[in-house]
């Protein structure tokens, strides 16, 4: 891999010496910058552009270059390709068009081709559909875009799905006084994904953080098990949001975890830092250049008291703890300037100060304190005659941060053409709230980084026996997935336990004695998917007359809501006395394999969304984690009189449904729901389930999204 | 107030003519931008500024000017508005600072002092601590601060609480090509405030939109009348919103419309754009110049296939309907170059077209669907070669938009000094994401727009009956609030009618058959706000036997956990059967006056606090608004088989407690909780309320945000 961003040659198919293509731009492009790898074309005419020799064919080139770069119209390349094998090159970028990404039908064959050859030669490649590699430590420039200025190489790694969102992030960064590393676009994956660069760069020397900009995951799994171990910041842009098609998840709790909540969750998992757009990724890399925010305690010094009220409403949004200064704090101000008007108070204002020399120091008292974890600095300035200052102050910004080891973000608010210069210049942000975000990544980062690497083992289950997979097989011999009094019984032999359940078909089924009275009934249908929207589920039934009138009814409501569907009997289950209703699920994600969910259950469940999902398995403090983050946690506590619920049941039962999941490939999706969760040290009761097994084993981690 | 923005004269008081002080820049900066105000000084010493005379008196000034501007330390402001006030002045724009804002103690008498003098005189001022007005219009500009160029008067209209921020408006709207027209600061608004510059831009002719910065509103009812008429848009960043101190709120239901939300709520209501920052703020003046969004179904054209898919997400996230563009529309297209791979979808990929004499077309047969309500177009161009056909382009775009009457918002995604260049001259976006934000903004104006201007008239409600004054009368008198079962009867009085409900002191009181069971019981004391807190709440009590154990287990459990409340009795009521839990309740805001809040009750009330509050009266319409806009309303409408639920029922209640706390101002607060709703056509049933009496009358609208 080191070979595509470190060539010592490289050759550029399709670059014509007389025409101004792609090929041809591109080595100009290369020429102009310096670059450090010695460059060959190849195109149907002989020639030169600006010293650089074009071959006629792959064969006269003096030397086999490290890669071969394509810029040739799509259908010409699969030949190229060959000849490119025969000559012994090992590393193509194909940057060309043409491919998948238009006509689907057409031009698979095409990419069939190209990665039949590419394993016959053993050849590995970047695209097709993409705009290649950028090195600046080398001056490498591959992108057929126009490149005016040589940068010296810093230490960002860029995967980009998208050749625009690349070129916006190379042109971004400096914009925004970072030096950009490496940027690779990856355009239609056929080959070469996500994964295999970001492990790369992971281990790149030369890389302190990666940004990814994605459309969708090709090895969903493998990138977030890449993320978990991770020592460098991961910046997540991802796009694509649209929920899964609803055929993908049948039973609808485990499809409110669609796509999106999944690249959510393991983001939250992973400690990859998800951002919202260009602007954010960008924002992420200048704040992670300093030390990490490790808490949120936050000093924040500002020279408009407008800007002070603004800046305290984004603190409080993002969870910022405006801690009060000590007055030691204060005393150590007045050896810097006579206060006059000035309260003692976070935010303070600086209003009153118009020596520049003495922001450094007061920034400096704020960041030397204990009880503080980072600073912002709102510098509103007039560019006409403070411009200079405010360099000097901001060239200060650097070593305060490296001396007391944490983070200082400086919102500039001034006109528009020096915000532009002083960006340039300087990592700063351009509004309080931008400022607030900013910090906010750093201390987000730092604490699901702390959480991911205290994450502990799993649980070590082992929930797939003999008799599981029997039934689970019979099942698929049958093609056809368990009905609710099969479900408890393959969750039971999955060492689950649900609360007393009967199954009868008419009410001289049940015997005297064997229920406790009240009780639940269940119609058991393999056509009714949701029960009760047919009518066919009756709560609260006191003794035994009532439940025999319960299953007439609900053998009414069937025929007359739904009369295609068949009644194959009654599932009668002990009333659960108290427990706060929630769920807990999973599926086999076509992107991420086994993926767990939990969240608050009954008829809000659909309302709120309050859903946790993370990629199994999980261990117990991920569990926790996956319930803490939940909106319903208060309830989960114990809240107004009411007792804390069995929050340790329920994480262990997250991480058994987890654990199943992925020994037990063949049960496609599970759905508990609901869990009644008792007071603390009571456990939970499991009341329902429903279980969709993989009829065809295409559905296994085939789909790609 | 006209005076204010177009005096025909203005004395600068403070000016020195030696010194480059505050008030020199001032006569300065207008006499360099070519202020067509006459201009004069008064300071402590003669001289001349710029040819603008300083005389040492106001007696000595060779007219009465329409405005005097005060520059000078706080101290001395009361005796010179004494002298003003007797050279008949009457209008005064108090620029110093050092009054309430630094130390309210000993500068409260400063205020108090310049107040009465005012009065005296009929001196109408802005400020103190402000920037004063500017007004393009005549090149006047009354800031302290520097201004180099004039510009020609726009028709945007600016009020703001903080000089800092107004004069961000100032500087921001021109650099994104929008000229400001007039702007004034309020800084402490000791006398004029926000409704009374939001009265005058309202029925400015020269102003067709308002921005208002505030970090608190002085009075907020009359703000939001005047808002509720406006024909004019009104775009409100108002900061400072942290919640209000708990006190002022005691009853936990309607301490959840913690101010913020009250002012969220009203802004709904009256159709005021609420914007999150600066930026915000100005893409929306940027939209609003456009003809507003009468839909939501969007067209976008995107340069960039990246982009395409964020524009998407955005859509989703937005709530824009991607419509797919009819045959004709391709037909069309057809006529205008030959589309080779291009997708006949929406969003449109124009990546394979360079000619921009086309772009506008593409646009243009956009717009003229019928199917579209507007149209987004990303614009992602090299700035060293596309940069005059860029102009060209989008220098088309304001007389299509007005053809049409619809907007198009275009992101521009370019290099940072060609996209600083291209703002100042286009109201164009920097993001997909900002774009649709902007038509967001454009959509949603329209929406609440037509909904307030068809709210109707309210109920007309007698709620207020003598029985209801008397017994108010009657607890202000004894200095307390009411029972559960004294709120009962005080809304019965009113004319809300609760389930059955009887006092009892002990099980024998109550009379066999005078209650069905099952039935609930409730603790009556005074001292317990919260009943469940102290265990003094059972529910499901099936009968005499169970109800009498229920009662001495309560006793049982407040003696235990709250000795000191005590027991004065209990409230027996019948069980409802069935029915959503909501909760209905109002306050005296101290800023808004009587507001009205409903939302999902149960325990779920704190955690997901999915509540709407409106300001009181209401009409059925807005009541309905009410219940739309939250995330329950799913439930109220019936889903997955269960029945719609009794929504004209809920809405009616909404309204008549709005106009009880209306009628009725001595009451303080009201909490209906829970309300059970029940089907569509059975109403709902009242099962608990807690009412809090003003006790004392400085409640009553006196305290001030």
């Amino acid at each position: 891999m080191r070979t595509f961003f470190y060539p010592q040659s490289m050759v550029v198919v399709g670059a014509s010496p007389r025409k101004k293509n792609l090929g041809h731009l591109i080595i100009l492009n290369n020429v102009r910058l310096g670059c450090k790898v010695r460059l060959y074309g190849v195109s149907s005419e002989e020639g030169e552009i600006a010293g650089i020799r074009i071959y006629r064919e792959f064969a006269s080139l003096p030397e086999t270059p490290d890669v071969a770069l394509f810029i040739t119209p799509a259908a010409a390349i699969p030949d190229l390709l060959e000849e490119c094998g025969k000559r012994g090159i090992r590393r193509a970028v194909i940057e060309s068009s043409g491919f998948s990404e238009f006509s689907r039908d057409e031009n698979d064959a095409l990419e069939t081709k190209i990665l039949e050859i590419a394993e016959r030669y053993g050849i590995r490649f970047v695209g097709p559909n993409c705009i290649g590699i950028v090195n600046y430590d080398l001056n490498l420039v591959m992108p057929f875009l126009l490149y005016k200025q040589s940068l010296p190489g810093g230490r960002v790694g860029m995967i980009a799905q998208s050749g625009g969102l690349g070129h916006i992030y190379l042109e971004g960064l400096p914009e925004n006084s970072v030096r950009p590393g490496k940027m690779v676009s990856m355009g239609n994956k056929l080959q070469l994904d996500e994964t295999d660069f970001l492990r790369y760069f992971l281990g790149d020397e030369a890389t302190d953080m990666v940004v990814v900009y994605l459309e969708g995951f090709k090895r969903g799994r493998d990138f977030f098990q890449a993320a978990l171990s991770a020592s460098k910041p991961i910046i997540l842009q991802k796009s694509n949001r649209n929920p899964l098609s609803a055929s993908i998840a049948r039973s609808h709790t485990a499809a409110l975890s669609a796509s999106d909540d999944v690249v959510d969750g393991s983001c939250r998992q992973a400690a990859v830092i998800r951002v919202e757009d260009e602007q954010e990724a960008i924002a992420a890399v200048k704040i992670l250049q300093q030390p990490l925010m490790r808490g949120r305690r936050l000093a924040v010094l500002s020279r408009s008291g407008g800007h002070a009220v603004i800046t305290a409403d984004a603190c409080s949004q993002y969870g910022f703890d405006l801690v009060p200064f000590p007055e030691s704090f204060f005393e150590r101000l007045n050896t810097l300037y006579t206060r006059r008007v000035i309260a003692p108070q976070n935010p303070l204002d600086l209003g009153e100060i118009f020596d520049y020399r003495i922001y450094a120091r007061i920034l400096e008292e704020a960041l030397k304190l204990d009880c503080v974890d980072g600073a912002l600095f709102n510098h509103v300035y007039q560019s006409h005659y403070e411009s200079d200052m405010s360099r000097t102050f901001l060239g200060e910004l650097d070593s305060l941060v490296r001396k007391y080891n944490k983070p200082a973000a400086v919102a500039v608010i001034t006109d528009a053409a020096e915000t532009m210069e002083i960006l340039k210049s300087f990592p700063v942000y351009t509004s309080p709230l931008a400022a607030i975000k900013a910090l906010h990544i750093s201390a987000t980062y730092a604490e699901r980084k702390e959480l991911r690497d205290t994450r502990g083992e799993g649980g070590g289950f082992s929930l797939s026996p003999p008799s599981l997979q029997e039934r689970l097989a019979a099942l698929i011999e049958e093609k056809r997935h368990p009905l609710a009094d099969e479900c408890i019984d393959l969750l039971e032999a999955a060492g689950l336990n649900f609360i007393r359940s009967i199954k009868i078909k008419q009410i001289g089924d049940l015997e005297d004695g064997a229920i406790s009275f009240p009780v639940a009934v269940k119609l058991l249908s393999s056509q009714a998917s949701h029960k009760s929207d047919v009518g066919g589920v009756r709560l609260n039934l006191p003794d035994r007359d009532a439940l025999g009138k319960a299953l007439e009814a609900i053998r009414t409501s069937v025929s007359e809501r739904a009369p295609d569907v068949s009644v194959e009997g009654f599932l009668v289950q002990e009333m659960v006395a108290e427990g706060q209703e929630f769920f807990v699920g999973g599926r086999q994600d076509p992107v991420f394999g086994p993926v767990v969910v939990a969240g608050l259950g009954g008829i809000f469940l659909e309302i709120f969304r309050d859903t946790a999902v993370r990629i199994a398995p999980v261990t117990r403090n991920e569990a926790l984690d996956m319930l803490s983050g939940l909106q319903a946690w208060p309830i989960l506590q114990g809240r107004r009189g009411q007792a804390p619920r069995d929050v340790e049941a329920l994480a262990d039962l997250i991480c058994r449904v987890a654990a199943l999941l992925v020994d037990a490939p063949r049960i496609a999706e599970i759905d508990l729901n609901p869990v009644f969760v008792h007071r603390a040290g009571s456990g939970i009761s499991l009341a329902d389930s429903r279980i969709l097994v993989a009829l065809e084993e295409e559905n296994q981690l085939k789909k790609r999204e």
